[in-house]
C-alpha cells in the first residue's frame, strides 16, 4: 500500500499501524498510558551496589522493554555497561527504547547477534551498528522516531517501558537527578525526563553522588526506584564539544546569509519572534546574521527552542533572547547556562515536540532553520540515510518543528561531493514537503508553492529564486542524474512520522 | 466494624474500602490513572470568553467530578463563581473535589440544596457550610483526606476529575500559569499542580493574562485546555496575609520554648537536619527558639518543609535552611520569596506526601511540630472537629507528616477555654496515636512509650515529664470530664487515612 507521499509500505509492516496522510491529520483525543509504582516508604533505601543488583531488583525479564537516555552522546558509557549486564545474567529477547544511538554503541552488534536486543526504536543511527543493521542485521526492524513521536508514544503506551536506566552527571541517594553538578555533565535532560514518569521502574546511574536534596532536580525522587553509583559514566569529552565553532566555509556562509535574509524578509521577524536553529554549519551560522539584524533592528526573540548552543546562549544573555527552551545541550556553553540562567529552561521532549499533548512549545516556533541530506522536487526532506541507502543521520525534531513552525527553512548545498542534494525523489522520507516552506542553497533558493504569501513577501529579497526542479535540474547538469540505490526486499527501519503513522520504510541494501 | 483503632465504621459506609491498620500497611504496588488529552495543533486558540464559555466546551455533564485548588484560601473567587455558572447552566449532580474548603464557600450551602452539588470531597470544612454539613445537609458524606491523600487518590483515579477550574495569578493565553506576577498572588500552586496533571479537562481562570511564554510556569501549557481571562479571581487580602506575626501569649510561648527544648535534645537536632512547623502561634514561635540555638551550634538545616511562612523565608535568607520545598504559602514573605530565591522550590502535593509515589518528601523529614484540637490518651490526634462535634478544621498534611517524620511533635495547651485537650478518647481521629512522639503542653511534656529511645535522650530535659494519663487527669481535674457528645446514627463525613483506609467517620449532630 501507498501513503499520500506515494511511500510504498509492504501490508505485513503496517499490521494495526496508520498509514501517513497530512501533518495533522491524527488529532482524535489520546488516553495517556500509566506507569505502575511500587511506593517507597520512610527510611527505605533506593541505593545500590551495582547494575547487576539493579537489573536484578528491577525484576527485568526476558521480552520486556528497556530505555535509555543519548544525552550523553558519543561520550555514553551507560547503554553498553547495561546491555553488557543484561547479557551476563542470561536475559534475552530485550526491546531497547533508546532516545537516539550512536557510533559508541556499536557493541550493540553482538548483543542483537546474541539474541539479547531483538528489537530497536530510536531517532538516529549511526557508525557500525547502523551499517549492519542496514545489512540486515535485525529481524525486527528498527522503529524510527522523531523526538516529539518518541515522547509521543511514550505516552501513548506504545513504547511501554519497563525499565529506565537513566544516566545522571549528579543524584542523591533518593534519586533527585540532575545534568549538572557532576563530572560528566550534559546540561538538560529532557528526553530522560519522559521515560522517568512513564517507565514502571525508574534506575538513576551516576558517578557523582551528592549530598541529598539534589535541588533543582531534572528528574524528582517520586520517579526513581533505585540509585547506583558507578566509576564513570561517560566521557565528557564525547558528551559536549568545548565550544561551536563558527564555520569558515564560504560555502555554507552564503547560504547562512540567504536564510537570514528569508527570515527577515519573511514577515515572521519582528519582535516577539521566536526560532530555531540546529548545529549544522550553515544552521549556526544563521544566528550570527541574525543576531547583527536583531541589534540593528532592536528586535528581541521572545524564545529560542531545541537543541541548545553557545550562539544562542550568548544572544540570551546579552538580552536579545528572553527565554531558551532546552530539551538537549550541545556544547558546554549550554550545560553552563542552565546551571545558572533562570530563564534557560529545560523541558523535556513531550513540551517539546509532543504532538498529542495539549499544546507543545514547537508550536510556538515562528522560524525554524533545519539541514538536510536531501530534499526532493516536492520538498520532501531526507536526514536518515545516505546516498548508498544506509542509515546514518537522525530524525530528531526534524518533522516536529517542521510542522509547527510557521517558517520552515532547509539549509542545503546544492550538491555535496559528487552527490546532488536536491533530487527528484529522496531515498527516505523523513519530514514531508507540506511541512517546508523555503530550500536555502548556495546559488539561490526555492520557495514551496503552496506558500503564495512568501512568494509575495520576497518580491524584493536579494536572493536568486528558483523553483525547485531547476535547483534540481542545476544539480544535475553539474554531477549527473543520480543512480538509483538497489534496495533488497526486507525492512530494516521503518519512519514513524510524528503521529505514529507510517511515513516511509528502509530496505536492505545490496 | 471496628478498625484497628476501635473506631466503629458502619459496613455500608466500608464498601470496598478497607479499614486503616497501621501507618504503613497499604504499600502493594498501584498503577497511576490517567487522563485523557485533546491534541491541540499550532495555531489553534486556547483563549475563551468567559466561565461559562470554558463549562460548556469543557463537555461538563451532569455526574461528572469537578475541582480546585484552595491557595486563595478565605480569598477565593473562583469556586463561587463557577459553581454558580454550572448551576445557572442547569448542570447537576456534581461532584465537587476541592483540595480544601473555607468559610467563603458557604453559597455551596444552596447549591447542596438544589441538587447541582452532590459530593464534596475536601482537606478542610470550616463555617457555615461545615455547620450544616454536620446538620446532616448532604445525603453522601463528605470524604476528608489529607493533603497527601488527596494527591494519592488521583493519581490512583480514586478522585478521577473530568474538569479542573484552576485560579492562577498569572497565566499566558496559551496556558503557562503561575501562582506569582499577578494582582492576587498566592505563590505556591502545589495543590493544583496535581490536578493539572492528572483532569481531563484543565481551565486556567486568571485576572492577569501576561506575555507568552510565563516562565517559569507551576502549569505548563502542555496540560492546559482553556485559558479564561476574568476581571477578579480573588481578594488578595484573603489570600495571604501581610506577614506572620509572632505570638505574644506567654502559654504559647512557653509551649513553644518546651517543644524547642524537646527538638533540641531529641537526637535529631543536627547539622542537615530537616523540619517542619506549621501555622498556629506555638508552632510559629518555635521557629525563633531553633534558630537561635541553630547560630549557636553552628547547625545549618538542609531544607524546611510545608506551608511556608516568614520565619522560615528569613532563615532561609540568613543561610540556615538550605532549601525551602514549599507545597503553599503561607504569607506575603513567602509569596515574595518563591518568585526570587532559586532554593526556594515549589513543589506539588505529590512530591510533598503521596505515601503512594516513590517516596515523597516528606519521608526524609526529621523534625514536625504540629497542633490539635484534641489528643487522647492513646495519642490520636484530632484537627477536624470541635468540642462540639462540628466539623472546623482541615486534615492537611497533619497525618501525613506525622506518620513519616523521625519525630513527630504535637504541641497543644492542656486546656482551651472551659474544654480539656488531652482526652480519654478524640472525637474523631485524624492522625493515628502510633504516628506521634511527643504531646507539648505549658505544663510539660508526655512522651508516646512507644519511643523507649526518646525516654532515654529526655532523662536530662530541662521540661516536665508526664504520662499522657497524668495529663488527661490534670485537664479533667482544672475543667471536669467533658460531657459525651451526642451524635446520630448518620455520617456525615468519612475521614480517609492518607493510603486510602478508613481511619474514623464523623455523624450528625443531635
Amino acid at each position: 500500500m501507498k501513503n499520500s507521499l506515494g511511500r510504498e509500505i509492504p501490508e505485513e509492516i503496517i499490521k494495526s499501524r496508520k498509514l501517513y496522510e497530512k501533518p495533522f491529520s491524527m488529532d482524535e483525543e489520546i488516553t495517556k498510558t500509566t506507569p505502575k509504582v511500587k511506593p517507597v516508604i520512610p527510611g527505605e533505601s533506593k541505593l545500590l551496589e551495582s547494575i547487576e543488583e539493579a537489573i536484578v531488583k528491577s525484576g527485568l525479564k526476558d521480552g520486556m522493554t528497556i530505555s535509555f537516555h543519548h544525552h550523553f552522546r558519543e561520550g555514553d558509557y551507560i547503554l553498553n555497561m547495561v546491555v553488557d549486564t543484561i547479557a551476563k545474567l542470561g536475559i534475552k529477547d530485550i526491546k531497547l527504547a533508546s532516545s537516539s544511538l550512536a557510533g559508541i554503541h556499536k557493541p550493540l552488534i553482538e548483543h542483537i547477534k546474541n539474541g539479547v536486543i531483538t528489537s530497536i526504536t530510536t531517532s538516529g543511527l549511526r557508525g557500525a551498528l547502523a551499517e549492519e543493521i542496514s545489512n540486515g542485521l535485525m529481524k525486527e526492524p528498527v522503529i524510527i522516531r522523531s523526538h516529539g513521536g518518541r515522547a509521543r508514544a511514550v505516552e501513548a503506551g506504545e513504547i511501554k517501558v519497563d525499565v529506565a536506566f537513566l544516566g545522571a552527571p549528579s543524584c542523591d541517594e533518593y534519586g533527585n537527578a540532575s545534568g549538572t553538578g557532576g563530572n560528566a555533565n550534559c546540561g538538560s535532560l529532557g528526553y530522560a525526563k519522559v521515560d522517568a514518569q512513564y517507565a514502571d521502574k525508574v534506575i538513576i546511574i551516576t558517578d557523582c553522588l551528592v549530598d541529598f536534596p539534589n535541588m533543582p532536580a531534572s528528574i524528582p525522587q517520586t520517579n526513581v526506584d533505585y540509585v547506583v553509583k558507578i566509576d564513570k559514566i561517560g566521557d565528557p569529552a564525547g558528551i559536549a564539544s568545548g565550544a561551536t565553532r563558527y564555520t569558515k566555509n564560504p560555502k555554507e556562509l552564503l547560504i547562512a546569509e540567504y536564510a537570514s535574509k528569508v527570515i527577515i524578509e519573511s514577515g515572521y521577524f519582528k519582535d516577539g519572534f521566536s526560532f530555531q536553529t540546529g548545529t549544522g554549519g550553515s544552521s549556526l551560522a544563521v544566528s550570527r546574521f541574525i543576531r547583527e539584524e536583531m541589534i540593528k533592528r532592536d528586535i528581541k526573540a521572545s524564545f529560542a527552542l531545541g537543541g541548545i548552543t553557545k550562539p544562542m546562549v550568548e544572544m540570551h544573555e546579552e538580552g536579545l533572547i528572553k527565554n531558551i527552551f532546552d530539551v538537549q545541550g550541545f556544547d558546554l556553553s549550554a550545560v553552563a547556562s542552565i546551571g545558572k540562567n533562570p530563564m534557560h529552561h529545560e523541558i523535556d521532549a513531550s513540551f517539546y515536540a509532543n504532538p498529542h499533548n495539549k499544546g507543545c512549545i514547537a508550536n510556538k516556533l515562528d522560524v525554524v532553520v533545519l539541514s538536510a541530506l536531501e530534499i526532493d522536487t516536492n520538498f520532501n526532506v531526507n536526514v536518515m540515510t545516505g546516498s548508498d541507502g544506509v542509515l546514518r543521520g537522525a530524525s530528531g525534531g526534524h518533522c516536529d518543528t517542521a510542522a509547527c513552525a510557521k517558517l520552515t527553512v532547509i539549509v542545503s548545498p546544492l550538491i555535496r561531493g559528487r552527490i546532488p542534494c536536491v533530487v527528484d525523489s529522496v531515498n527516505t522520507v523523513i519530514t514531508p514537503g507540506e511541512s517546508i516552506d523555503v530550500l536555502v542553497t548556495e546559488i539561490g533558493i526555492a520557495i514551496n508553492p503552496r506558500r503564495t504569501d512568501l512568494i509575495e513577501n520576497f518580491k524584493n529579497l536579494s536572493v536568486p529564486v528558483y523553483t525547485i526542479e531547476e535547483l534540481k535540474e542545476k544539480a544535475y547538469k553539474i554531477v549527473g542524474t543520480p543512480d538509483k540505490i538497489q534496495y533488497e526486499n526486507q525492512v530494516i527501519a521503518v519512519v514513524e512520522y510524528r503521529d505514529g503513522s507510517i511515513i516511509d520504510v528502509v530496505r536492505k541494501v545490496k
